[in-house]
């Protein structure tokens, strides 16, 4: 353990609260020794970490579902490493683990700090490192959750989901398959509904830049929309409002169309829900953090026999590249679940 | 039977369909004799018409939860009447009877018609003509299961309902206190909510024209709102939903101050759902018909007893007074469920 204090750890901060996208002025690049690990403790080296539209929302003052990040502090990011020290006697060193790690390059862990990190050992037979940040973490989680729990599918409706190539939506729409729905994308750009629908076997996948969204939601969605997974807000859901079918369920996951946006955009075609006898949910995944491990298994099954896939789009450069990292999200130039690479190898 | 042949019914039909508020250009006024029944059909006097929000809807064009009333047609409208002429074995002259009579003073009915008009007969002793368009008719069942099924109150939760001095929102509250609920209404006008308050026993009731609504909901609800009953919609939905408690439940009932707007307010705080966890469900009423008895029988108990009290504002003019009368429902005028008598007696 002696080595440790060789090492430094760069880390990124956040240095203010920003109005809209986020811009380099509201980050802070810093680099401090990395410490011993106190008794009970951990140092885990980040390999890679989850780069999430729910930051943006976290870099707002203000509680959410979680607390803000405050001014100062190391940005909060979920991501995986692996054990370097330890004085924890559950953790090895060489363990592979998730947790949230921050946006720096070892994350220095008291024992008491363990669980509000959420850390698990995590197992690479199941899938990658970068599959634990996708399909088996958190977005896999939430697609998992969301879509079974909240959106309950049958089989045979028409389930529509949103950011169809990006983290969650991925996994909501092959799972949506698995159990026999019908299955229609929407997603920016022709390369990203092609592979939604030839590698993952969408029936459909709507590219909202290049047709009338209602227009082809009406030719791929004959009988309505019975389960909405809806990532993105805005237009889209107001356009798949709609198309509801009876008694449909919108399972409200996120807006990224909204984040940067000074005032939300209502959805003003909402009156669809009384028409419809339509539901509207929200979830937080967290509130499911019991049940994760029966996901998880279940998905790294599927992941296993082939039915399940996963695309990660990574970032290289560190965590001094967070902050380009984070943008690509927003101007939906990610083309999957998108990662930061902070460690080679 | 064969007086009827001496009578004139006075009819109000749609002439073409309103922009915003209806006008009176949008209603033609038509006198014809009243038929002889067909056999197995009946001729009702009309005695009160229910005027309702929906019937706003039901003038445009385009299919909602129900067809529109189609340019020449008599309005629909719910109402009760007594029978004047039966060769339907079931109904005897005098019966009183409720269903979709339509904005005239005699509705001739044939066989085939009765059902599609939800014709019932009603019981005197159970509540008068006027609270059979209220508490034990459509208002009264739309609160039921809007409430109890959608809803799903718990003890001790807290419920909010707009329009609280309406037709929906008056048994809505007194039902959630029955059901041992903390009840806070939302009316315009301080006459309004003194009788929510002193009248049906509401914990508090909010005039949304005199204070600002989020300092009073942020006061009387200090546990957040679990339960919101909207009949609104615009603002007074935004604001309820900066006060949501985890797990809350909107029932979407209605919109009434959207109905003349080109352009519907979509709930801007709508990503409240997702940081609660929370939920909006629609709801119409005629979903739930093969229950209303349940729900007559259930509501006439606490009628009886006294613990469920109604309010009317009954309109008088006839027929020739329908235009005017379904303009207080948008200008907020009328104080309980806004009926109009269309025969004296």
């Amino acid at each position: 353990m002696s080595t440790l204090s060789a090492l430094t750890n760069h880390q990124v901060r956040l240095a203010s609260r920003p109005v809209g996208l986020p811009t380099r002025d509201n980050w802070q690049h810093t680099a401090e020794p990395v410490a011993e690990p106190p008794e009970g403790g951990l140092v885990v080296q980040v390999l890679y970490l989850s780069i999430d539209p729910a930051m943006r929302g976290w870099m707002n003052e203000g509680k959410s579902y979680i607390a803000p990040v405050g001014i100062g502090e190391v940005m909060r990011a979920g991501g995986v490493g692996r054990v370097i020290a330890s004085r924890h006697p559950q953790y090895q060193v060489g363990d592979h683990v998730s947790g949230a790690l921050g946006v720096q390059e070892y994350a220095s862990l008291a024992g008491d700090e363990l669980r509000r990190a959420g850390l698990t050992r995590i197992d690479l037979r199941a899938g990658s490192l970068t599959q634990w940040l996708n399909v088996l973490g958190m977005p896999g989680m939430t697609a998992y959750f969301g879509l079974l729990d909240v959106g309950r599918p049958q089989p045979g409706e028409t389930v529509v989901v949103s950011g169809a190539a990006g983290a969650v939506g991925q996994t909501v729409g092959q799972l949506a398959k698995i159990k026999g729905c019908r299955v229609v994308g929407i997603a920016g750009g022709r390369a990203k509904c092609e592979w939604a629908v030839q590698e993952l076997g969408f029936d459909a996948c709507l590219d909202y830049k290049s047709a009338p969204l209602k227009d082809e939601l009406r030719r791929h969605c004959p009988d309505g929309v019975h389960v909405y997974f809806d990532n993105v807000g805005g237009e889209v859901l107001d356009t798949v409002l709609t198309r509801l079918a009876r008694k449909a369920r919108i399972v409200v996951c996120g807006a990224i169309s909204q984040y940067n946006s000074a005032a939300v955009q209502g959805p003003k075609n909402y009156l669809s829900l009384l028409v419809n006898r339509a539901r509207m949910e929200g979830m937080v995944v967290f509130d499911y953090a019991d049940r994760y491990p029966e996901a998880v298994a279940e998905l790294a099954g599927y992941l296993r026999d082939g039915r399940l896939k996963s695309r990660e789009h990574v970032v290289e450069g560190g965590v001094q590249a967070f902050p380009e990292a984070l943008l690509k999200l927003f101007s939906g130039e990610n083309f999957g679940k998108l990662v930061l690479q902070v460690t080679a190898g």
